[in-house]
C-alpha cells in the first residue's frame, strides 16, 4: 500500500510541476513578436490581432487612456491596414522574463523608412500568457523613447 | 490501500491546485502601488526600490534604452530622494489581469501640484510576480499619456 500511494504520490507532483513550469525559450516569444512586427511593417495589423487574448489591454502614444479587449483593439488596428510601410526594423536587446505561463517580452524597436532613415524609436513591453499550448498578448504598451516634448516635462 | 492512495492524491491535487490559484484579489496589488506612489510624492524613491525585484525591466521616457535589474534602478532613482514633489494624484481605471503567480496592473495617472494644477499624465504598466507569499515589481514601464512632440511623429 504504502509502495502505491507514493508512486501516485510521485506521478501527481511530476504533473504538477510539469504544469506549471514547462521550460519555454525566450526565442520562441522573440518569434512571435517578430512574425507580427514583420506582417505590420508591410500594413498588416491582422499578426497583432491573431496574437492577442480576448482581453487584452493596450497603451500607445496616441491613445487618452488605456485600451481594453479585443474589440476596441480590431477598432483601432484594422482601419490602418495598407497604411503602415516599415521598410526595416532593428529590436534591440530583447529581454524574456518568464513567470509559470507569463513571458514578459521587453525590446527598444528602431524603425526605418524606404530611404533608409530611421523614422522612430520605441519602448515596447509585451506580456504574453500562456492559454493551453498557445501564447496569447495579453498586454500591450509602446511608447515613444525619450520624446523630444514641445513643453518640457518632469517625472513630478 | 486504494482509499488511502485517493486521500493522498486528492490532498495534493488540492495543494497542487491552490498552489496555481491561490485568488489574490485586485485591491492588494492596487494597494501596493499607491503605497508606493505616495512615498514617491514626498520624494522618497525607497518605495519603489523595497518593491522591485532582483530582476525587474524598466522604461521611462527620460532613459535612452530599457534598464535591467536593481542596481540600474537603484542609480538612477536614489539621486530622486526629496526632489520629488506630487501634492496630489488621481489613479484612473486600475485594472489588475492575474495569470497564476503574476499580476499586470496598468492604469492612467494624473499628477497635480501645489497649486492645483494638473503637471502631468502618465501610461503605466506595472508587472508584479509573487515569490513565496511577497509580490514584487519585475517590469515597470512609464510613458507620457498623448505626448505632444516638437516634431510629430507616425507611428510607422
Amino acid at each position: 500500500m504504502y509502495k502505491s500511494t507514493l508512486v501516485v504520490a510521485s506521478a501527481l507532483l511530476a504533473a504538477c510541476t510539469a504544469a506549471s513550469a514547462q521550460n519555454p525559450r525566450p526565442e520562441e516569444i522573440i518569434a512571435l513578436e517578430r512574425a507580427a512586427l514583420d506582417r505590420w511593417g508591410k500594413g498588416d495589423p491582422r499578426g497583432y490581432i491573431e496574437l492577442f487574448g480576448a482581453e487584452v489591454t493596450y497603451f500607445d502614444p496616441f491613445a487618452k487612456r488605456r485600451l481594453d479587449g479585443i474589440d476596441e483593439l480590431k477598432k483601432l488596428l484594422e482601419p490602418l491596414a495598407g497604411k503602415i510601410k516599415v521598410a526595416r526594423y532593428e529590436m534591440l536587446n530583447p529581454k524574456v522574463q518568464f513567470y509559470g505561463d507569463v513571458a514578459v517580452l521587453t525590446f527598444n524597436l528602431v524603425n526605418y523608412n524606404a530611404a533608409g532613415q530611421e523614422s522612430n524609436r520605441w519602448n515596447s513591453t509585451e506580456v504574453y500568457a500562456r492559454d493551453k499550448s498557445r501564447w496569447k498578448l495579453v498586454h500591450s504598451h509602446w511608447s515613444w523613447t525619450t520624446p523630444e516634448l514641445k513643453t518640457p516635462a518632469t517625472p513630478n
